[in-house]
C-alpha cells in the first residue's frame, strides 16, 4: 500500500491518534474502553479471533462452535455483545447468521494501542 | 525502519499472530483478554493515556492528577492495575513513583488487533 493511501485510510476510518502520541479525551476513552472491555473476556476473545480467522472472512455458529468448549447460547450470547460493540456485524442467509470483523473498529482499536515509530518509546 | 527489522521486532516481541489471520489460543486468549480488561475501563484508560502521551515516555502521579477529575487513591489504584497487567513499569525516584509504558505489552496488543493488509477484509 503506498503512504498516500495509508494516510487516506487513517484519516477516514481512525479517528483516534496513538496513545503514546496524545492522550484520550473522555468521550474517546469511553468509546474505546466500551468495545475494548467487549473484547475483555477469554471466551468471546477467542471466540472473535475463530470468526477473524475463519476462511472467508464471515463465519457462523455452526463453523465456531466445534472449536469451543461452550453451548450455542452461551455463543450467542457473546456474539451479541461483539456486535452491540461494532466488532461484528451479522447477515442472515436462510436459517443460519453470518457473522464478520467490522475492519474499521478494529483498525481503530490498534491505532489507539500503536506505539507509533517515532522513536519516543523505541 | 526496513522491513527486515520489522520483521525482527515482530519475531522477538509479538508471541501471537493478528487474530483475521489466526485464532487464539485458549492461553493466548486468557492473557491478552487480562491486559485488554485492565485497559477497558474509561477512567484508567485515560489516566493510561495521559501516561503513555506524557513527555519524556514517563508521568508521576503528580504530573497526570491535574487532568483527571479523580482523587489521588483513586489514580494510585488504577496505576497498580495496569502494572500488574504489564502495562505499565514504575520506578521510585526520591519521594515519587514515576510510571512508564511498557513498549512490548503495548505492542503485542496493537499486533493481535492489526487488520493485517493482506487483503482478506479490505
Amino acid at each position: 500500500m503506498s503512504k498516500s493511501a495509508l494516510t487516506l485510510r487513517d484519516a477516514t476510518e481512525c479517528a483516534y491518534a496513538p496513545m503514546v502520541r496524545e492522550p484520550l479525551s473522555i468521550e474517546a476513552a469511553a468509546e474505546i474502553a466500551g468495545k475494548l472491555k467487549a473484547l475483555a473476556d477469554p471466551v468471546r476473545l477467542r471466540l472473535f479471533s475463530l470468526v477473524a480467522s475463519h476462511v472467508g472472512g464471515e463465519a457462523c455458529v455452526c463453523d465456531i462452535s466445534a472449536g469451543l468448549d461452550v453451548k450455542q447460547p452461551t455463543i450467542s450470547h457473546h456474539l451479541k455483545v461483539l456486535k452491540e460493540a461494532g466488532l461484528l456485524a451479522s447477515e442472515r442467509r436462510s436459517s443460519w447468521v453470518y457473522y464478520s470483523v467490522v475492519p474499521s473498529t478494529l483498525r481503530t482499536l490498534a491505532a489507539v494501542l500503536d506505539v507509533a515509530d517515532d522513536g519516543a518509546l523505541a
